[in-house]
């Protein structure tokens, strides 16, 4: 926070209290004011259930233009994750359910390009996500055990955790530099279940840790952050992945056991054990859906994969586990020159690949294959 | 609510399983959208303890342009009203705190006198305000004791409620139709502490009841609605009250013992035995503030008043009570051509002189005295 912004904060149900304490945080560091953009996705199966389906893909006009308006100013932003309604969108229409994209906002893979606000997502525990992920617990231990586990990964147990996240954010950032030093064309992901090559462009760069606005400003896009990711070659994508943990759809709708087979950068086959089709459905909204807009590779050294835990949020899952992310690339990843070539989509959905047997290995131009990550730990 | 309408609802901490219910209850009568305005008056603390005073009044544009945007397509609102946060700006400096007028909008008033949405402010129980009315009970008890209440008082334990609300719309219109017929020159109230005459418009018109929208949509702007009211003249009233409630102002700041002497229509004195400092902060918003925009008769026939409860939140007491308001009239209770005559201002605070010992009496512009309401019951 500077003296002046203005904190937009997404807000979901039963995340009230932080909301309270991280805008009297924001007060206390001269924001010009705290404007909370609540979300219940109660609501939205509401909508989705009653509603015109003609009508599902209208946004209030005043949603992109608060949103326009905190980029316009170099505003800060936070978005509490975490599950405020499990499997929200249970039961219904996949094809339905993907009409409706909030609370994405198709505007906000570009504010997020242009560097243009300070911005974090970061987990608040609820208790419904603690009797999600704790169901053999009495509802209040669970609770209060997801509260140790967000602690603990938020490093918020350290004596200095400013300072802790700072030494790791230059951890990954000298795996970055290692990795973009290296000017790998592809990287390989090999493991049970997983046989991809993925290529990169000539300019592709790793990136990790904290980020800087336009403005100057330091923040963490994601806290936690345990991961080293690029921007792919959207072009390039051959094989085949296994997911190793769920994914969540920002709907709160659960996916397990997701396959996906890539030809020539495109997914062509997209199957789950569960939920599959609410996937299939969100990756119909573009033509750049299908496509790869991220790689980021994790070690074993973060705190989120040694809980061994699933929490159905993918901002910590995806912490656990090197992963991909179909649509919206990152063009900062990419080099000015190659901006243009990265993915674009008005979606970006994560889904975890990494487990500790996981083998990555880089390719270079020259058909040079390097091992970069073995049994979780760096070999570069 | 009416097909292809967005519904807009004021929601703050501790109603968001009503919000779901009215958001549902919408969207099955074939809502566009719904859309939340959450505010949380913690964060208004917050903000005036910790923010830079001079910034106190700025309100992000997206407010104003939401509601404006809702009025231009003749949405529907609902304002949920209840304490969220009891007595939220205790302690605070006054003059700082009447800088920040949200969640008000400035132009709220010229909204609701074009009559451009269907809208509604209701009470929603939060535990916080059940154990504020209830201090002697435990907080599940008060809790429960609360929305017993609140049902009651919205006639939801009637077979048919809402035929329950257009026979008592019905009552109201009966007795405002019959103060229109005696076209008063003023109105003069007597009882303990009380000795005002308020001065009305050759054309002030009595209002009770349903109202009807520019577009034809009827609705309830206020529920419950036990009161008959009109605009006054802004620049007659002589004389003084004092409250038979305590006030709550929007901030949670609750007001006692209000005296307040008038003088050509303006206040002149304003003291209360707890807060007068908070309320004279609000009346220095400008210049109508300090003089009256809405006399309002409630007869003993609601349901509020034999409850003999203080509820601290005005929507509640009001209705137990008649009442005046300073700030912002109602341009449609004065009749066309004399519109632009009743009071303009930026707020509207309501504050209750009446008890079934004050006594109604109407003056008529060649003197006659006309009594009004007696013992809490009709006359005319």
């Amino acid at each position: 926070m500077q003296p002046g912004q203005i904190l937009g904060v997404t807000v979901q149900p039963g995340q009230e209290q932080a909301f309270r304490a991280a805008a009297a945080a924001a007060y206390r560091r001269g924001a010009l004011f705290v404007d909370p953009f609540y979300f219940d996705p109660d609501v939205k199966r509401s909508r989705i259930e009653h509603a015109d389906p003609e009508t599902l893909d209208f946004v209030p006009p005043w949603y992109p233009a608060r949103l326009l308006a905190l980029a316009e100013r170099n505003d800060a932003r936070l978005a509490f994750a975490g599950v405020a309604v499990p499997n929200a969108l249970a039961g219904l229409d996949p094809a339905l359910a993907g009409r409706d994209q909030l609370p994405s906002l198709k505007e906000a893979g570009r504010v997020i390009s242009e560097r243009a606000t300070n911005w974090c997502a970061l987990p608040v525990p609820t208790r419904p996500w603690a009797e999600l992920v704790y169901p053999g617990l009495d509802p209040e231990a669970a609770y209060e055990r997801l509260w140790r586990d967000v602690w603990h990964i938020l490093r918020l147990d350290e004596p200095d955790p400013a300072a802790a996240w700072d030494a790791r954010s230059q951890e990954l950032k000298r795996h970055a530099t290692a990795l973009d030093e290296r000017r790998f064309d592809a990287i390989e992901l090999r493991g049970e279940g997983t046989d991809l090559t993925v290529g990169l462009l000539p300019t592709s760069r790793w990136n990790g840790g904290a980020f800087e606005t336009r403005s100057g400003v330091e923040h963490f896009p994601n806290l936690p952050t345990e991961e080293v990711f690029t921007s792919p070659d959207p072009l390039r994508a051959d094989g085949h992945v296994t997911s190793t943990k769920p994914l969540v759809l920002r709907d709160g709708t659960i996916l397990r056991g997701l396959r996906v087979r890539f030809e020539g950068g495109r997914a062509v086959e997209v199957d789950a054990d569960e939920n599959g089709a609410a996937l299939r459905a969100r990756l119909e909204v573009d033509d750049g859906a299908t496509r790869l807009g991220e790689l980021a590779l994790v070690d074993r050294r973060g705190r989120v994969g040694p809980l061994e835990t699933v929490f159905y949020e993918t901002l910590l899952d995806e912490n656990a586990a090197s992963h991909l992310a179909f649509g919206h690339a990152f063009p900062f990843a990419a080099g000015e020159q190659e901006a243009g070539r990265v993915n674009e989509s008005g979606i970006h959905i994560d889904f975890m690949v990494g487990s500790p047997e996981l083998e990555v290995t880089g390719v270079t131009g020259a058909g040079e294959r390097v091992p970069v990550l073995r049994r979780g730990d760096w070999e570069i």
